[in-house]
C-alpha cells in the first residue's frame, strides 16, 4: 500500500500526533487583541506558531511525520525538498531525535535559508531551481542512499500534525464560531479543519490565500485541483498547490476559501507588527487581512486565527513594500 | 513642602502602585529564548513591557501617578511635555480615568506620534524644539488653565510605578541573581532598583545605556548630574538626562551602570526581532546588547531583563541601521 492509498487522516491522527509533540514542540501562546478586534467587530484569538520552534507551524508536521516513523525507516535518514520553513523544520525534528536530514534546496536560496538549515543541523544539497529539478535531486537521493522523504504538506501524518494547532487553539478557547487559517499546500487548514469540525461541526472553518495566488479558491470552486499560476505575492508561504489529500480534506470539511490582495497583506502585516508587537511574516496576515478587507464577515462573533510563522526578512519586506 | 522635598521613594511606595495599577495596566509575559542563553551563557528572563498599554513600562508610571491625583487636582486636568511614549502613557490613563490631558510637544514630531497621542485621546499643544521651549509651554498652560503636571521620570510616583515591572518580574522568577534595565532618565532603573534590593539585597542591579549617551554611567562615576553631550543615538528613548530623585536612587541601589556600543544596539535589535519574534525598540535592547558585547559578565547567572518597549518606526530603524 502506497502513501497515497492509506485513508485521509482523521481527529485520532491529530490525538497522536498530539502526543508525539508533547515535549519536543512548544504550546504556543493565544493572544488577544482590543485593536484588532475593534477594527473587524469580532472578538479575536490569535495562535501563535510564530513562537514555534523554528517560528512556524511547520515543525509540527515535521516532528509527527518523524516520530511516526519505525526505527529502521528512520535510522536510514530523511530527505526533503523545501525552499521555506519545512526544511528548517525537518532538519531540527531530525536532529532532536538523532536523525540524519538532508534538505534540497535550490541553488537560489538566501543564504539565512541555507545556513537556518544548517544551523540545525541539517545536510544541504543544492539543486537547480524549478519543483521538477528538486524532485529529481530527491528522487536521486532516495535511489542513492535510501532515505525516507518527508514531504511538506500532502501526507496524513504531516495534516495531523499541523491540526494540533487548533487542538490547542479549542481546548484554550473552545466556544469559537469561526476558525482561520491560510492555505498554500494545504496541510496547515486541513489539519485545522478535521480538529475544528470534531471538536463542533458548526465551527465555519475558513481558508484565506492571496488573491495573486488563488489556486485553492479556484480549486474549490471547480472541485478539481488547479495549478498555481504565475503567483506574484508577497506571501511566499502561499505559492504551492493543493495536493491530492489536502483538497480531499478541504473539500469536505472546510466551509469557504477567501482571496486577499496584497495591499492588504502588506498593510495587516505592518498593523500586527505595530499593534502587536510581534512578528509574523507576510503569508500569516492573510486571514486577518480577509476580515479587514472585508471578505468574510465575523462582526460579532468568536474568532480563532492560526498565526502561522514568523520567518520574514524585514529589510526585504520594507523594500518590498514600499 | 515641595514635590521635591518629598523623601525618596521606598517599597511601600511600589506596593501601594501595584494595587493601583491593578485592571488598568497589563501583567505582561515573561519569556525566555534558549538561543539567547547560549549566547551570552547565562539564564535570561525577558519581562516584556513592550506588551503593555501604550507598547511601553511608561504606561505604569504615568498611572500611578495620575492614580495618585486627589479628586480635586485631577478635575482641572493634566499636562505634560513628551516626544515619545510618556506622551502617549499620560493620554491613555487620563483617558481611562475620565480626566483631561494635554501633551507638548515639539513642532517637528513625527506624524505617527502626534496621531498616536490624539488616539489615545491627548490633547497635543505643538511648541518650538528644545527643552526649554517645552518647558515654558507647560509652564504657560499651568498658569493659565491650573493644569496639574505630571513629569516623565523624577517623582516618586513616576519611579514608583515603573518598579511594578520588577516586582512582577520578581513574583514570577524570585531567584535571580542579576536585574537589567536600561537607563535614560532613570525613573525604570530607580523603580526596578528598589523593587529588587527589597526582595534580595543580593540581587545585582546593573543599568546599561548607549556609550552615545553615556551621561549616567559619567554621573554615577563622578557622584553629580552629568549633563548629557549630544547624543547621537539609535536608542531614542535613553536621551534624557538624570534627574535629582532618579540619581539619587540609582547612587544608592543601583550596583554598576554599562554602556553599549551603537552597533551592538542595532545588531541586539535585529536578533531579538528574528529570534523571538517581537518586536522591541532599539532602547529597549541596551541591556542584551550588554551581555553580547561582553560590558557584564552574567555567564551562570539567572538574570532578568525589562523589555521596556515596542514602539518603533520600522522602516526608519531599517533605513538608519544600514
Amino acid at each position: 500500500m502506497t502513501e497515497f492509498d492509506r485513508a485521509l487522516p482523521d481527529f485520532r491522527d491529530i490525538e497522536v500526533a498530539a502526543r508525539r509533540l508533547d515535549g519536543q514542540a512548544h504550546r504556543t501562546p493565544v493572544l488577544t487583541s482590543s485593536y484588532f478586534n475593534g477594527v473587524t467587530g469580532a472578538e479575536l484569538y490569535f495562535k501563535c506558531e510564530n513562537f514555534q520552534k523554528v517560528g512556524a507551524f511547520k515543525f509540527r508536521g515535521a516532528c509527527n511525520a518523524i516520530g511516526a516513523l519505525s526505527a529502521e525507516v528512520a535510522r536510514r535518514g530523511i530527505v526533503t525538498h523545501s525552499s521555506g520553513n519545512h526544511g528548517q523544520a525537518v532538519a531540527l525534528a531530525a536532529a532532536m531525535n538523532g536523525l540524519k536530514a538532508v534538505v534540497v534546496m535550490p541553488k537560489d536560496s538566501a543564504r539565512v535559508k541555507l545556513d537556518a538549515v544548517r544551523g540545525y543541523g541539517g545536510e544541504v544539497v543544492l539543486c537547480e531551481p524549478g519543483t521538477a529539478n528538486r524532485e529529481a535531486t530527491v528522487r536521486e537521493l532516495i535511489d542513492r542512499y535510501g532515505y525516507h522523504e518527508i514531504p511538506p504538506y500532502d501526507h496524513p501524518d504531516i495534516i495531523a500534525g499541523q491540526g494540533t494547532a487548533a487542538l490547542e487553539l479549542l481546548q484554550d478557547v473552545p466556544d469559537l464560531d469561526v476558525i482561520m487559517a491560510p492555505v498554500g499546500g494545504g496541510g496547515l487548514i486541513s489539519g485545522t479543519a478535521i480538529a475544528a469540525k470534531h471538536h463542533n461541526p458548526d465551527i465555519r472553518v475558513i481558508a484565506a490565500e492571496p488573491a495573486n495566488a488563488d489556486d485553492a479558491a479556484r480549486s474549490f470552486r471547480s472541485g478539481r485541483i488547479e495549478p498555481a499560476a504565475k503567483t506574484h505575492t508577497i506571501a511566499d508561504g502561499l505559492r504551492a498547490t493543493l495536493g491530492t489529500l489536502t483538497f480531499a480534506v478541504i473539500q469536505r470539511h472546510v466551509d469557504e476559501i477567501v482571496t486577499v490582495s496584497e495591499q492588504a497583506i502588506i498593510d495587516t502585516t505592518r498593523a500586527v507588527w505595530a499593534r502587536m508587537k510581534i512578528i509574523i511574516e507576510p503569508s500569516c496576515a492573510v486571514p486577518l487581512a480577509a476580515l479587514i478587507e472585508g471578505r468574510y464577515d465575523a462582526r460579532g462573533q468568536k474568532v480563532g486565527i492560526i498565526l502561522t510563522g514568523g520567518n520574514v526578512d524585514i529589510d526585504q519586506f520594507v523594500a518590498a513594500s514600499r
